[in-house]
């Protein structure tokens, strides 16, 4: 929509701010539109300037994926990354981890009265910059407005749609005992880097976050070993990596066996952890995946994550073994064993 | 998954409120999807139990459509309605104008800290009665909680997922001279329930909102008419049918002349309107549609559309016209003409 001639100044983005006539659908609304959102995230499907988008379906045989994330979190900027492009990469993930290529992304805002213009592009521009860089287009979206003090500067929600190739079965239910446990990288980056802003610490060795978008390591994964010698995909948010392993235990009714030893750390997010008291196999991660692989294919699995620059540091990690209990357990550094149970005691808000 | 074994004690639907525990993707969080949104939502995708579904595909030849919405109503509860209903009537009505057939939904829910369990459960039920009712299934979806004072008890963005016909074009840049407009029924009614509702205003008569999901009422519209004679189809939502139909005339690049006289109003809407000082033409609907048409087969859309339930007071308003200004004008009901402009001054904020 080309309705510029409709407006007496163009948005202010160096002091402006979000009043409530932004969320109101009229001309503040649509002026917000053309000139934010449209420009940044501009593809042709966007552009059709309906309430929806029309696109292409799936190659024919494919299978449809749909994953949807709302994303809360504070502060909304951290090292190494900000809602905005937290927001593209969490759903591009939950998309790949069935499987399936991302196609399409929407979004939808919720954003406080108040909040600086400025903000919101740097916001909107970090969403935008992700997804290019994804290949996966913004291509519908809805922004409202919430009263001063019934929001907390801006929410987003993304939802994406992916197409599953004709025969592949990807998912948690699916992991087996004797099947093997990879991670493909150190865990508890995400989590640690935005406490530490949150909390304003400031360690000696920055730690950033990890977020980023795994669909193209999921495709080299999957493109190294034969269709179905991959069980279940699963990137550890919430929860971490813990968490995560319990619901796959859950859902496919096996245990799982972790090597303390194993589990690749860096240095810094130990130490924080230590620090903070925390537990760090129960962090958020937001560039990280757990691949549950078919032992016979663990070597190539693992070599072909390694290969890839967002598996460098990938490692196999444990052992899926039956148990009637679904226990996670875990063989410790000093040679004990632990059970690495569900999220209990202090939780980790809005880390996501 | 089933992990009831973990709980302690089952939620507390009576007195239990949301805590941010909720949120945090452990054990809490489990029992609140397990307990209440599994069960609720209840369909084969969902019960997949992946952080997406996987689905099967539009058939062949056919385009997706997809379509996001946020909600963030206030008051939660209306007469009429609830956010709950409200969430997915939105968002099929969005797909549906596009001509598809709404395949499929996902739900994120932001849901503010010490939030009743009763009011989560009675919206959530709702959701899941005006998804059944449709049709139309919620696969995937997601929950996080932000503290007290950082949120409005619940806001629900969700994003639907259409099957498009081959060959069907219908979008609000395909209206041209000399086609017809179209309304479903009487405008204002969701607008002025709301707002009634907030404003503790009590009318002799009660004034219900119009929610409701119209994809069979375009379904029904389609199958009565020639492919291609249904140009453009939008539900007037935030900012009523003015603005709803000055966003066709910005994208057609036309104009529209409106009989003030043949616009569908209740009565009582038009007194509250009146009492109010609100003009019902910008007042948002969420259960009617404006239809541009073809002229030759105006007669037999109009017929198919008060054929139908959800259109027995279908009228005819006006007409397009050229016009390189791209005015929505009326002639009013005392003879006069007078232009229909975007929305300017008071918003009427957090409406859907």
């Amino acid at each position: 929509m080309s309705m510029k001639k409709h407006y007496q100044r163009p948005l202010d983005f160096k002091t402006g701010r979000i009043d409530m006539n932004h969320g109101a659908g009229g001309r503040a609304s649509a002026q917000l539109i053309s000139e934010l959102f449209a420009p940044a995230f501009d593809n042709p499907f966007l552009r059709q300037g309906n309430d929806g988008a029309q696109l292409p379906a799936p190659p024919a045989g494919h299978a449809l994926v749909m994953a949807t994330d709302a994303h809360v979190i504070s502060p909304l900027f951290f090292p190494g990354g900000d809602i905005g492009c937290l927001s593209v990469h969490g759903t591009v993930n939950d998309v790949a981890m069935l499987g399936a290529v991302p196609l399409y992304l929407s979004a939808s805002f919720i954003i406080e009265e108040g909040f600086a213009l400025a903000d919101l592009r740097r916001i909107v521009e970090s969403m935008a910059a992700a997804a290019r860089e994804a290949g996966v287009p913004i291509v519908t979206g809805d922004t409202k407005v919430v009263e001063q003090g019934k929001g907390d500067g801006v929410f987003i929600s993304t939802t994406g749609v992916g197409a599953l190739p004709p025969g592949r079965q990807i998912g948690g239910a699916l992991a087996r005992a004797g099947d093997v446990v990879l991670v493909s990288g150190s865990i508890g980056d995400h989590g640690v880097a935005v406490l530490s802003q949150r909390e304003s610490l400031a360690f000696e060795t920055a730690i950033e976050s990890d977020t980023a978008a795994l669909h193209t390591l999921v495709a080299a994964l999957l493109a190294a070993v034969p269709e179905g010698s991959v069980r279940t995909l699963r990137d550890p948010t919430r929860g971490g990596l813990a968490t995560t392993l319990n619901e796959i235990a859950a859902q496919s009714g096996v245990g799982v066996l972790l090597d303390e030893a194993a589990i690749p750390m860096k240095p810094q997010v130990a130490a924080a952890c230590e620090l903070l008291g925390l537990d760090a196999l129960y962090i958020a991660n937001e560039g990280k995946l757990i691949a549950i692989v078919a032992p016979e294919v663990a070597e190539a699995a693992l070599a072909a994550l390694r290969a890839h620059p967002l598996g460098r540091d990938a490692a196999c990690i444990g052992v899926v073994q039956a148990d009637e209990h679904q226990f996670v357990q875990m063989k410790t550094a000093l040679g004990g064993m632990r059970v690495v149970d569900w999220l209990a005691g202090e939780p980790l808000p809005r880390i996501c």
